[in-house]
């Protein structure tokens, strides 16, 4: 273990090595010395999760979140009572593996207005909201870039991550920032400082926008491959105080299909070079 | 010609039908009872520029706009000077075909930071200002989608273009809205508000979102197959005293694929279709 090392702050999504199962992930994480794991819920499927979360602890690994929860709006109410549930089962799963946080895509009904759906998502999170403080989980409201607005969240920016979050009246309930949702937004700065400011600000999640992104969902760059100031963002980050990990969260095709361990290489030697500012002017 | 119509405020960009020449453009939307086209530049090539805003003109049509200039910031002096030039040479084409406005995509370059890019735009919109105004063109910043933030537009909201044109203290210089890139803003209601109130809007795009948007450019939906509120939008438009055309931009491979004539028809359609609001809470 090299707790002192550049790695030290190093988490990895277990979705941005989909193709290994969740025992892999946690070998091979180890192994190579990434401080922590972000368990997606798919990996656990089938899984004593309580004995997951042992065995990522045994190998000297951090369970930073459980991903995700959320997807609360739509028009049905019966599905809105589905999505309750399954946010009440993501709480006792977070509390069986031991995570501290869940990462919530808050989601979106496109045939409602996007206001309509954010209060469903401010009640949705209302009511399971007791749930996780029994467990001593909390809910991160990750803010969703704004061509996921369609679907997957009314909520696009961190304003209004922030603002939930605030409103909800419960230290259960914060931000997860990922750069590559807020990158372009002209009050980035002053909004990750009034975040962390107003203690929100939980989870920290990073990657690249590729210039020629070629697919919405499955398209995501390494560190350095594309035009996100990662670093610039990190320095903001750490301004607040936030002392959390870094977790690297990249859904691509591309890298899915490469060999896994070659590609987790990869990933420590663009999160190394994250830390050189490549941009003169920011 | 059918100005009391409710297609009196209809104006379809070129683009829109980009398999058809100007030529075929202005006759077909003369024949469909179209009131307006928005021209895009390519379609003027080889052509006398005059001659074909008489065309237009002559065919009962209105001359909305010319699409596009802008594209001002890069790290290369070199290549500032030249997208300068293209711009006053835009100004002049608009000139000669009788266009009242240029839409601008203002541009980004990924490889230094957006504030920078948003001084390049503001500092290039300074030096092409004094010849639209000697020619009577006014120049519409067109807040992009941030989805574009990495190579087309480091304006991303219109809170963004309405603060530049204001900024910029000309009468000269306003924004041009399209649906298609501001309908996630929470901020959306008041911004257009604002925008209206400062003399600011100076064009009104539309189109739809598609749920399943499988191409981050050319995968346009046609009003009413997507999930933007158009016509909540286009009240809150109308309520800032604008009384402009609207402009019905589509880039999409699927509608240039079919025969132009018959998807002439469906955007009629899907226009007249858009009053009917079809999202009963909002």
């Amino acid at each position: 273990m090299m707790r002192n090392s550049i790695f030290s702050k190093l988490c990895i999504h277990t979705i941005t090595t989909k193709p290994w199962s969740i025992e892999e992930a946690i070998t091979n994480y180890a192994a190579a010395s990434i401080a922590g794991i972000s368990v997606w819920r798919n990996t656990l499927e089938g899984r004593n999760i309580k004995a997951i979360g042992d065995q990522i602890r045994s190998h000297g690994l951090e369970v930073t979140s459980l991903a995700r929860g959320g997807f609360f709006p739509s028009t049905d109410p019966a599905k809105r009572l589905l999505a309750i549930e399954d946010n009440l089962r993501a709480i006792d799963e977070a509390y069986a593996l031991g995570a501290p946080i869940i990462v919530l895509v808050c989601g979106a009904d496109p045939t409602q207005s996007l206001a309509t759906s954010r209060l469903q998502i401010q009640d949705g999170l209302h009511q399971v909201l007791p749930h996780a403080q029994a467990a001593g989980v909390k809910l991160a409201i990750e803010p969703l870039h704004p061509m996921y607005a369609g679907d997957r969240s009314a909520i696009n920016t961190l304003a209004q991550a922030t603002d939930m979050s605030i409103s909800l009246q419960s230290e259960w309930v914060g931000v997860a920032l990922d750069v590559y949702h807020v990158w372009w937004d002209p009050h980035l700065e002053s909004e990750i400082a009034r975040c962390g400011a107003s203690g929100k600000l939980l989870a920290f999640h990073i990657c690249d926008w590729k210039v020629n992104t070629t697919d919405l969902l499955n398209d995501r760059g390494l560190m350095g491959e594309g035009c996100i100031p990662v670093h610039q963002i990190r320095t903001w980050v750490n301004q607040t105080g936030f002392t959390g990990l870094e977790e690297v969260e990249i859904f691509s095709n591309h890298y899915w299909s490469m060999d896994q361990s070659e590609y987790l290489q990869k990933i420590k030697i663009a999160y190394q070079n994250s830390f050189q500012q490549n941009k003169s002017d920011i």
